[in-house]
């Protein structure tokens, strides 16, 4: 499928519909309004039927989305039909609690190697992972075909995992070390930090 | 100070600046130009100077901006320069993880109680905090005048926890359960979940 090219801001969005449109695909609810999604994701519904329409008419006016479709589109949208593999950065108390994400998932995006550097940890396993020397990350991404990396170390180690995994070839990274990380503009980066979070809160709560 | 209606946005990109001029000012770098802080920060320059245009004349042209200067105008615009208590519910590896916030923070922003219902983990010591069973959550947000709660309880629960600290008097929620919630409209919610975000990801990495 051709798709315009889409906004960060809309593309953000569509994993959050994803998300409650599977709770009700297994509380086997068929079909959904904007009205409903708007209700449950606390959102515009307006916004909503704008971000979906840019691929294509989904919904019909006064049934509302089928709930099954709106899934299958979504997920062929976000290209979560294909099989893709991440590496986890950090097996520290965030990396394990990430790696949970293999569990609760039936996307065929999975964490499929997790690495550290501390000879305490690697050999362990991590549910059906096992924590592998971080000088095996480069085999493993051309071997697993990795497209994506977590990095879930110590702020002052993550550039260089980042330049680490850019060098493998992965071509998206989420962040979850508190610095700002510099790659190049063919990979995708996303950083994900509870200071700047708790910080950006801290405004709203003594208004 | 007083200062007009900023949007999210904004808000959410200073603890960025923030967090970017606090490196500078510990690396004993005296001023910054937009120009740099845009290198630093993978950002358009002419989208860091209206965001701080918004709260005054800050920089100056051919000099830059007074990194210390700027660090204390960021801290006292999202009131980081007030002691504001926060509540982690959930002591599983996440939230472990999140507590060490308090290890690497200098800001009067802190972790102040962590809750769970396991009896093996209430008692148990995490940093300087003491896990108490989430019965004392209420008793904990009125004496510790709790402002925040994070939440890091599996899906199932989330929804629970939530009514909890908004009923308990919490006015800014960060959650972290791969879940929607809803809460009342003085209440202002984040949330931040592993799964939406590797799912915007792969939309990414096969273009």
């Amino acid at each position: 499928m051709k798709t315009p090219k889409i906004s960060e801001a809309v593309i953000r969005r569509l994993p959050v519909y994803l998300r409650c449109l599977q709770m009700l695909q297994e509380m086997n609810i068929r079909t959904v309004s904007s009205y409903e999604l708007g209700q449950k994701l606390d959102m515009n519904p307006a916004q909503i039927r704008k971000d979906l329409a840019y691929f294509g008419e989904f919904g019909r006016k006064g049934i509302g989305y089928e709930v099954v479709y709106l899934v299958e589109k979504i997920r062929q949208i976000l290209k979560l039909d294909r099989h893709v593999n991440v590496a986890l950065v950090g097996a520290g108390h965030l990396g394990i609690a990430l790696s949970n994400y293999n569990r609760y998932t039936e996307e065929k995006l999975m964490i499929a190697a997790i690495f550290d550097t501390d000879p305490e940890k690697i050999g362990k396993h991590v549910g059906s992972l096992t924590i592998q020397h971080i000088d095996e990350l480069e085999t493993a991404v051309q071997e697993l075909d990795i497209r994506i990396g977590m990095i879930t170390v110590p702020a002052p180690y993550a550039q260089g995992v980042a330049d680490r995994l850019v060098q493998a070839g992965v071509k998206g990274i989420l962040n979850f070390a508190p610095v700002s990380l510099l790659v190049p503009p063919d990979v995708h980066l996303r950083s994900t930090d509870v200071t700047t979070e708790l910080h950006a809160l801290a405004y709203y709560i003594q208004e």
